[in-house]
């Protein structure tokens, strides 16, 4: 399964689930640890291409391996429907696969149902192995098709004293190269960026996922500018990169109905702070990445705006589930508190016992 | 000599370093490691009290323990001057200790020569044993002495978003009960804690040192407020607690001046903006220990005044040597990066690889 998420990690972000395949010879397959020796493996490349279970099986074929009789391990339920592909239930039993061992139920209603198929045909199905990791790699994802809208990331880069950039708005850079290179990583995995257009008017930003050495990553994730003013026509955002999407509303959730129309599955918002807040006053974050830099300015605009909170007992409390030097920054991971009673299958709080 | 650190991290915070000194029988105390059987043990319990190495010999001589021949093992250079006690140089020598295994050479001008006279006399002195541990342990007391005033520790304590407080002024609590008692354990460190009129008059703070259950420590640092404005009668300030000090001024050297000449090693700055801003403006602020908490207020005030910074070119660029999840919160220390070109002596700096 450990390498069923290796491979599934190779998968672009986009409106599908990243996922991998490993085919296991019969004779070696047992338990739910499901070692053995591989017959063929694949991962998803995104919309239109084959699911990971069919490129395994294409890869055994490749290999000249026999599959019958074969244990299928995948990191997400094998889908159940037609789209732009067929099902890979039925790809599976067709192909002679004994058994299958799944880390993630499909939660998604149109594609569910894979498991059961499977079973009726005859095919020992086990699930829940490292389902943790495997709801880990598919959060965004999983949150998306729960929730019928985008998972939101909201980025937060700032000093020690809380500043996005001094009082001349200069902001760059607060933080280190390590850390914005982590930025960028995150880029790279998000189906949108979305800026207000106070950020487009203040740092004419590119809002682009790109390498070490500068250039854009294969994947670009949609640049979006949420506001009524125009991006002018010089602005780095009408240069290389994703497609440009306006949408002239100050609306969070049109926002993310607009995301969701275009099958965006996970949001970054990167600023500015009328933004952060507009969306944080929505209850439509899901998560902050903060990156704290060891820098103080004592001016400054800060990272969020007013969010008609006057009083300590109303702040937004989030529930931290990382904390990751980054040279010489920090980057705290938080989302926030789930209510209490509310089912803890959010795999972003089961890690909150490691701090 | 981890041990003798060890006692020596029992001692109190004052005027004088916190020294420990382990006794070790001849035959088996050997090389730098210097392992053995204990024939005595001391630490300096305070200004006034006999110092480590005379505690050491006293505790030996109470077990009835011959010290002749034998090795000490002691955290701070023996000191070579008569001030409320003798020259401990001297108790060594009186006593027939062979051998002397220091971490730290004494810088204080005073104090210092008591490794010469030692090898003057016949003794065998080796320094620069567990020479870092050491260094951290009295790091605010060998600055203090090498500089000639307080090692000065900025304290922040604020919401992701930079928030020391709400818009109302309310700031109990920001951040978790595991954050508040680390902090009590370095309000116990530190000789005085110093606030401005400000907080007092908004936070009406007691500014003592407590224990998990809420006694107040042996030890209360000074109390000091700085700034023109009365400290109404009825404060907590003038309540259970270390001795009130008010300072009429807006100067900060000016408070150094006066903490040094109440012997004040180590003075922790614990608000509000104006104060911080001040001593950050004078260059005086040897360490930053910001605690955030992953909570979002949108508005109040910020840790840090205005410092006259406009541009990000300017901004006030720190070295972490600390990243520490406390709770939900996560403490990052950072020390001002020295100038190019300066001696990297302090040791604070020596462990920025860690991150």
């Amino acid at each position: 399964m450990r390498r069923a998420l290796e491979l599934a990690a190779r998968g672009p972000a986009g409106p599908n689930p990243r996922v991998g395949c490993v085919l296991l010879a019969p004779e070696t397959a047992t338990g739910r640890a499901a070692t053995g020796t591989v017959l063929g493996e694949g991962w998803h490349r995104g919309a239109g291409t084959p699911h990971a279970e069919v490129a395994a099986l294409a890869d055994a074929r490749e290999r000249g391996a026999d599959v019958r009789g074969a244990t299928a391990v995948v990191t997400l339920e094998p889908c159940d429907h037609t789209g732009r592909t067929g099902p890979c239930s039925v790809a599976l039993v067709d192909a002679g696969v004994a058994r299958v061992v799944v880390a993630v139920e499909d939660p998604n209603p149109v594609a569910a149902g894979g498991a059961r198929r499977l079973r009726d045909a005859g095919v020992d199905v086990v699930t829940g192995a490292l389902q943790d990791e495997g709801s880990r790699l598919l959060a965004p994802w999983l949150s998306a098709v729960r929730r019928g809208r985008p998972f939101v990331t909201l980025k937060i880069a700032s000093t020690l004293d809380g500043r996005v950039a001094a009082a001349d708005g200069s902001s760059r850079w607060i933080t280190s190269d390590v850390a914005r290179r982590h930025a960028h990583t995150l880029r790279a995995e998000v189906g949108a960026i979305v800026v207000g257009t106070g950020t487009v008017l203040a740092d004419d930003p590119s809002l682009t996922a790109r390498t070490l050495d500068g250039s854009l990553v294969e994947h670009q994730p949609l640049r979006v500018v949420v506001g009524d003013r125009d991006v002018p026509a010089g602005s780095r955002l009408r240069g290389p990169g994703g497609d440009l999407v306006h949408v002239r509303t100050h609306d969070p959730a049109h926002v993310l109905q607009v995301m969701q129309a275009r099958e965006v599955r996970h949001v970054l918002v990167e600023g500015g702070p009328t933004l952060a807040a507009a969306f944080l006053a929505a209850g439509l974050v899901d998560e902050v990445h903060a990156y704290l830099a060891p820098v103080l300015l004592g001016a400054g605009p800060t990272a969020v705006g007013d969010l008609g909170i006057t009083t300590i007992r109303d702040a937004i409390r989030l529930v931290p589930t990382e904390v990751l030097p980054l040279g010489p920054d920090v980057l705290v991971v938080a989302s926030p508190a789930p209510p209490p009673g509310a089912p803890t299958e959010n795999v972003r709080t089961s890690t909150e016992e490691e701090h």
